[in-house]
């Protein structure tokens, strides 16, 4: 190979080096342990799908999809995300219409990346999805999962901002009227661009009145005192369902005791085009997107059953930078033989084992720098020689 | 989407469903955790890599691999194996001439599939590599550690066949001269027909001491005896110095007191082309395949640095193949509850998840057949209308 190339990685990708993989292991298998515990079964999908299947039913940008051809010319794509691939192994063999269904996965998805700038083109998301129970018990256990989750992590600065997507839809259709002028004040609450919301609603042909519900519907942000507010702007229809909804939601999750971590935002829209109710996103600490999101969705319809369902996903990646770097490392033994003193060496390396301590066997002429190795780990242990002449445990 | 693709999956891919995920997350967990107390750190590369580093230093055919494209016309390929990958890591990142470095991953690897027929294109492989350091020692800490970690998930039979790559090397030149014809040999031990090796012999124009030297190598595999025979076939070169090193490596596995799970297969070959020493492959049960396999090798120099390596990989589908169906589920508890009793159901689950018990909550409003539940969940409690009033546990 050209030495240009010999240490290259295509755009996005990444290596997971020791000491980080050890805390993604950690923090994977705190999430994982709980979400066992609360009766979610976990599963794994295959890593390429029809692009026919998938892809197109996938919410991700068409130009962020890796594709490739095979050998039938079919169109592959590398999963984007894993609730489209849950609801095509759900609807052909897991679910029973009697029964809801409750999945979880932890798995690497793909974004491919068109230019350099730090963002990762495959990352790892942990999530569930509950199928086929439309209460908003279902709901507010998910999001309770996903707090108990994320507080067994070990993270503590954390917020869940939850919203409905039929609120925003039924105020915009009542003042706005059409779809393209509601998707347009729709783009600046997906970039948060709260000025830009408030300068296009100034500059419409509307009622002052119409403008003042525009304009407060930007404060529906807060706690349970939102849900007042929002009543004095919608009150019938899909708006005020959702408000109800929202409503039970709250009590839903302070029954579990973690209101704490919950804040109403009427103003959450996502890019997703398959959420139908409750939505929600993650934030913690400094990271600068959210971590995970969620919400409530219609997607297994397009695989031929009528279900509906509610989940969540977290991006390891922004939980871990979440969590900073407030983890220790394990610390390895190095235990030195030569021949006469193998097994001797061997039977002390199996008792630090026995005892979770981590440590390793090093032939003693393998070894160029002995220095090197007593710089490089917790504790060394020299077994040279013939037994008992051995210089002292370094 | 047309019906017709609706659920279906590209050639060799898997859905795996809970209760094989919930197999091969505990087997996936017990032998990474003894190969962590082995001293040996865990790593993750990117499922893409250039085909020019990666695709094109791997052993495995190119037919086999998944090729795209990038945006710059650089053609990726989907990792057909982890050692080249860890070997690219090793020399870019973590290499330090003066130690040896143990790594470790467990990864899903693919091998594009071309036609239907039960093979997994995508499979998941778990597996180690101890990095510069060229002693015996070292080749059996590796097959020591490949078979505590079998043990520890729970493998009761199965067998190392190690051998040497150069013995069969000395022996072929010696005797046939040309590589030409030492492959035609080579070709019938890989594909492990030895009537088809045989009558090759003896078509051969040979000396017959000569044949009866090929005939008889055939012979070399079984225990410690097998040393003995191999000396009177080869009594110099790199022939004698494979015997050297095997007797060794019987001496430090037997230390480690594993002898019984090692036979010697002086006839073993590989279709890996970087194999330089000591080789093997792991059998277990009825699995018509090996499970794993692994051995020394120059690989690394192929990214710029000089570094013998050794290391095994197993695969998982292969292994819980071997282990067979004996392994339990766990059983999950469901609390039914309606909305006046929903704060006491949850209090009565997270009981039951700190006893580790997995239990899911179900609002009574989301079950559509309540015997659907009772039949498909272990145990089942109901909090249903006002409190002391509820029907008993059933």
């Amino acid at each position: 190979m050209s030495r240009l190339f010999m240490f290259e990685k295509p755009l996005g990708m990444r290596d997971t080096l020791p000491e980080l993989y050890e805390k993604m292991h950690h923090v994977r298998s705190r999430m994982e342990e709980t979400i066992k515990r609360w009766g979610y079964q976990f599963i794994e999908t295959p890593t390429l799908e029809y692009y026919e299947t998938v892809g197109a039913a996938s919410a991700i940008d068409d130009q962020q999809l890796f594709k490739l051809l095979d050998k039938d010319g079919h169109t592959l794509v590398l999963r984007p995300e894993m609730t489209t691939p849950i609801a095509r192994v759900a609807a052909a063999k897991l679910l029973n219409e009697d029964l809801s269904l409750r999945l979880a996965y932890s798995a690497n998805v793909f974004r491919a990346q068109q230019r350099e700038g730090g963002r990762p083109a495959e990352f790892e998301q942990i999530g569930v999805e509950c199928l086929n129970d439309e209460t908003i018990s279902s709901d507010g256990e998910v999001i309770s999962l996903l707090i108990s989750s994320l507080k067994k992590a070990g993270l503590e600065h954390f917020q869940i901002s939850v919203g409905h997507i039929l609120f925003a839809q039924e105020l915009f259709q009542q003042i706005l009227g059409t779809d393209e002028r509601a998707d347009l004040l729709r783009k600046f609450l997906y970039e948060k661009n709260y000025v830009g919301y408030r300068q296009h609603v100034n500059s419409l042909s509307l009622s002052s009145i119409d403008k003042q519900r525009l304009l407060q519907f930007l404060e529906l942000r807060g706690g349970e005192e939102v849900i007042g507010m929002a009543l004095d702007l919608i009150e019938n229809g899909q708006g005020k369902q959702a408000i109800v909804q929202l409503k039970e939601l709250w009590d839903v999750i302070n029954d579990y005791g973690l209101g704490n971590q919950v804040k109403f935002d009427f103003t959450l829209v996502s890019h997703m085009s398959y959420y139908s109710g409750i939505l929600f996103e993650v934030f913690a600490g400094n990271v600068g997107f959210p971590i995970g999101n969620g919400g409530r969705y219609n997607l297994i319809e397009k695989f031929g059953k009528n279900a509906s369902a509610t989940g969540f996903a977290i991006r390891l990646d922004r939980l871990l930078e979440a969590l900073g770097e407030d983890m220790s490392t394990n610390p390895t033994h190095c235990i030195f033989f030569s021949q006469e003193r193998r097994k001797e060496a061997i039977e002390l390396a199996k008792k630090l084992h026995d005892q979770e301590i981590r440590a390793v066997l090093q032939d003693i002429n393998g070894v160029k720098n002995l220095d090197a190795y007593t710089i490089h780990f917790a504790e060394t242990h020299l077994l040279i020689g013939k037994a008992g002449k051995e210089p002292a445990d370094g």
